[in-house]
Parts: structure tokens; sequence; C-alpha cells
């Protein structure tokens, strides 16, 4: 696994007052809060996402190892005022780790203070580890994938609350990370967007290696097929999960492609026939095993009643994984290996 | 477009003595002998393009701008040997261009050479320029793209050989390089497979931009929607390009994909519809023009009857741009249009 970042973490939320700024962090909060000793934000931030308020030195003391930028800042820049709190946290012991478009490793202060007290910068976004082309071989284990007929509609999310039902049943079963929320939600994966076109496929491998029999990696989908910037990703990404089973993600406001108005929402029937047919490639019986569909705009009524003619209309279980949780998808993935 | 290389060359044969090595050079040999003054080899160097043997200061006299490395040498790195020729051609005012795995902007004693006589060394798998993700809008002008049942089943060949038959009949036609040899050729273009995942269709978009009506962008394809490795490339490129017309290139010795042999060469009806479905997400219209087949391994009568074959069984002009031209596929693409 290419990025491996050293947890419990403490979330640094900088003088931010929107949580939609900090979208990461409370992503992180809110899946994994027992893997985090606390927040921390400087004077002006008014953003709480429930954990203890802490200082660097509370922090070191409830044996925090990263500090982690968790921000959508505009320019996605080291802030100045930042770097009073960072340095502290250098100086303390703990690592950082961002997904800045700036780059930590690029701020000599930082590199500096990091070398001398012998503690790592962890820019998420830029891959440490050179991968290989893809080989295409099968491997052992079992594999999820969640796809969806846009961005942003719900994948990391689906994948996060499959996996957890997956454990809490007493299955064996990871989450795998391929963008900045999850890969620092789990501590470890490939943002694949950010990986060289060429390796695409053969990044995707490195994360989900050969497992046991009955293992399931789930894994974290990109972008979309329908998608007129991304689908590169989105194929390279699902030719090297190879994918047992997928799930369709959506969310049900969209119409259009988000930020692409003239790219129509895919039929969901033609949507998962391409998924299908591209996903054969490096494994021939690849299956559906449910809809997952972000309601949240809906009124409780309108919500179920068009989860359950989905369900009719595809004959897959549809859930909402906030409303209605995901363990119809779950049943499905069991019942069919 | 991010690399622009002037011209005209002086190709650098090094001390090559098997013309495979120096593929990229033949290539430009070949396609725009017009633009190279000549060839320069070391001591030992046997490998002859039929280009004057000058040395530096002739290749200058004559014009030069540009030496261009066109080794596949091992481990693609700046051989010791070299450097005495390499060092003379800046000193006397040549720029320098290769597409090494080790780049010539990572030799010091280069850099600092090329600086002080105030000369760029270029290294075309690296673009230069920061890439946006891709728009999506619809373009002006024409688009061809060559599409493959594989990778070097000859797409860069098909699309030269379709320009120049292009230009030959009066057309407006600019052939667009997406790979390393097709750059030096033509000395512009975009390495799609070292652009960051996110930006491969972005990058296509900027390839062959907006257009007169008429004009004919002729664009190299890269990989195939069918390679395990490769097919996120192929993906990204497919939407960017946006074509209206698609050659399929196959070569007929092909029965698995190279270098990976559980994976067939798929039928060639199920591969164009897959293309065309891929496509039509940023063009609707899209349709095939014909069929491109290297048939070097066979002989005249079984080319000619296999050729026929596939016009029969497909109703698309199928020809070998070598053994018989391509004039059937732009009499096609021109009554289409």
């Amino acid at each position: 696994m290419p990025t491996t970042l050293p947890k419990p973490y403490l979330l640094f939320l900088g003088d931010e007052t929107e949580v939609g700024n900090v979208k990461t962090s409370s992503g992180i909060a809110f899946w994994r809060s027992e893997q985090c000793v606390g927040q921390i934000s400087l004077d002006g931030g008014t953003v709480d996402l429930g954990l203890p308020q802490v200082t660097i030195a509370q922090a070191k003391e409830a044996g925090a190892k990263t500090l982690v930028i968790g921000i959508a800042n505009f320019g996605g820049r080291v802030s100045e005022n930042w770097m009073p709190v960072l340095k502290d946290a250098l100086r303390s012991g703990l690592n950082i780790a961002a997904g800045l478009h700036t780059q930590l490793n690029n701020v000599p202060e930082l590199v500096e203070l990091a070398e001398n007290y012998n503690r790592k910068l962890f820019d998420i976004r830029q891959p440490e580890q050179q991968f290989n082309v893809g080989k295409g071989n099968k491997r052992t284990g079992k594999r999820l994938l969640s796809v969806g007929t846009d961005c942003s509609v719900g994948k990391m999310y689906t994948s996060l609350s499959i996996e957890k039902e997956l454990v809490a049943r007493g299955y064996n079963a990871d989450f795998r990370a391929t963008g900045q929320t999850g890969i620092f939600i789990t501590g470890e994966g490939v943002c694949v967007d950010a990986v060289v076109s060429d390796f695409i496929a053969g990044a995707t491998e490195v994360l989900s290696p050969d497992n046991e029999t009955n293992h399931w990696d789930v894994i974290e989908g990109q972008g979309s097929l329908f998608h007129p910037a991304y689908a590169g990703v989105t194929l390279g990404l699902l030719h090297g999960s190879q994918p047992d089973a997928l799930v369709l993600c959506h969310d049900a406001s969209r119409e259009t492609i988000e930020d692409y108005p003239d790219f129509p929402i895919p039929e969901f029937g033609d949507c998962m026939d391409f998924y299908i047919a591209a996903a054969k490639l490096t494994n021939p019986n690849v299956y559906f095993v449910g809809m997952s569909i972000n309601t949240s705009k809906l009124d409780e009524d309108s919500a179920i009643k068009y989860l359950k003619s989905l369900e009719q209309k595809y004959a897959l279980p549809c859930c909402d994984p906030v409303r209605t949780g995901v363990s119809g998808i779950v049943d499905r993935m069991i019942e069919l290996t």
C-alpha cells in the first residue's frame, strides 16, 4: 500500500467557520472517531466535529501520531496562520498529512523541521510509490466496487457502509480508499486520479492484493464511465479492481452530470449494462448486487417509493445508506457468493 | 500545444547497430525526411536511415535546430559516450529532444550548458503544460481517431497515412500526435500516457482545438479499450478527441493482447460496437470509416483475400496502409461528410 498514515489522528480545523470546508475532517470524525484523539482550531474557527478540543501537547499526551489538515481552502495553499500550530506539531513529535494543492513537502520551513525532528510530511495527493502497468491476472479473494452515474453521488459513503455492515456481521472485509478523504479515513490507499494515466489499472491492482477466499475488499469508486472528463480514471479503476460485485450509486436529485449540463444522467439499465460490458474484460463473472441512492433531497415517503420502484424495475436491492442502511445489498452479496 | 520542437532535426543514432533500437528516428526519417538535415552516429554505429551523414557543424550550417535522440536503449538512460556529441550540439546552438526514461533535464552537465547557450532540453515524455479537466464541449472541425484491438497494431502509421492521403487530395488536415514517435514526427503533441489520469480527456481536448469546418484532425490513438492495463488511457483519449470518424486498427498475426496471453483479441464487430458505445458520450454521430490491418506476416494472396473478407463481413473499407494504401478509407471519410 503506497500511503500509510500513522494513527491516531489530531484533526486540524484552522480558522474555518463552515463545515463544508472541512469535509475531509468531518468524514474522518464520522467514520473513524475512535481513531481521532481530538480536534484543534485556531482563533476564530467555529467548526465543531464533536471531538475533544485539545492542544498539541494534549494530543501528543493522548497518543496522536499525525496531525491531519482536512481543509479545502481557497487555492489549496498552506495558510500562513497555520504555521505556528504546524511547527508546534512537528516539534512535539507529530507527523502532518494533507491533501492540499500546495505540497507540504514544498514548504521549506516544514521540510526542515520535519527532518530535524525525524517526522514525516504526507502529501496524499502525490503517490509516493512508482507503480507498474496493470497485469490483469486474477487475484484471490472477493471484491466489490462502487460505481456511479456521476461523480459525488455517494460512492465512498456506500463503500464504507458496506464494509461496516460486513464487519458487523462477522465477515472479513476491508475498505480500499481511492480518494483523499477515503485515504485519511482508512489511513492508506491510492489517490487514483493523481496517478500517471499509464498506471491507473496497475495502481488499482496494488490497492486490492491477493487475499483469503472469503475476504471482501470493498473498493471506493471514482468518477463515472459517463463523465466526459473522468471516465478514463473510472475504466482503469474498474479493470484494475476486477470486481466480482458492483453497486450502482446515484443521487436522486441529479438529472445531468454535475457541472456538465449538456450531459444527461444515463438510464440506469443502460448504465449498468455498460459497466458490466467494460468490467468483464478482467472479470467475466461480474454482476450488480444493488443500487445505492442518495435520496436526501426527497421526503421520507417519496424516497421509500422511489427505492421500491427501482427495486421492482431492476430486480436489485435498492437502498439509501443513510436512510435505510445497506443490509439489502449485503444480503445479496452474501447470497450470491 | 504543450510541446513544440524546433525543426529541422538532426537525428542522433548513437552507436546503435540495430534499426529496431532507433525506431523513433527511423519513423521520423520515413515520414518527415524533408525536415531532417541529416543523421549523426558515433564510432561503431552502423544504422543508416538514408539521410546525409553529417557533423554537428555541418548540421548547424544546414539549418538544424534540434538534435533528436530517437533511441530506445537499455534502461532508457543518457549514455556516457553520447555526452561529447550532446555537449557539442548545445555549444553549437542546437536544442536537444529525447523521450528517454532518464530526463535530459536531470543531467546537470546538459542543464548547465543549455542555460549557458540559451538552448532547450525537451523531455517529451514529461508534459510541460498543466492541463485542465475535460470540458466535453463540441468543437468545430472534423476529427478522425485511430483505435485498436490492441497496442502496437499500426495506429500511428494509419493516422499518418490518412493525413498524407487527405493532404495529397487537397484537403486541410493535421496529424495530431499522442505518443513519443508521433510527437517527434510532427514536432508537437501530447504524450497522453504520461498525463496525470484526471486530465487525460482535458489534455486530448487541447490537442485538437476548434478548427475550420472542413478541417480534419487525424488523431493518433493509443492502447485499446480491450487492454487490461491501458484501457483508461484509451477511453480518456476517445472522449477528449470526440471523433466523428473511427478507424479500427489490427495486426492480422495477433490472436491475444501482446504480452497478455490470457486476453484474446476481441471479435471485430463487438470491438467496434464497444468503441461506438463509448465514443457516443462526447459525439453521438460517431461512425467507423474503415479497418486498417497490418498484414505484413501474410503473403500477398492471403492478405488481399483477408482484407476482402473483412470488407464483406463488416461493410467497411479494409486496407493495409503499407500494402494497399488507405485510399478506400479516405474515400469513405469524404463520402460521409
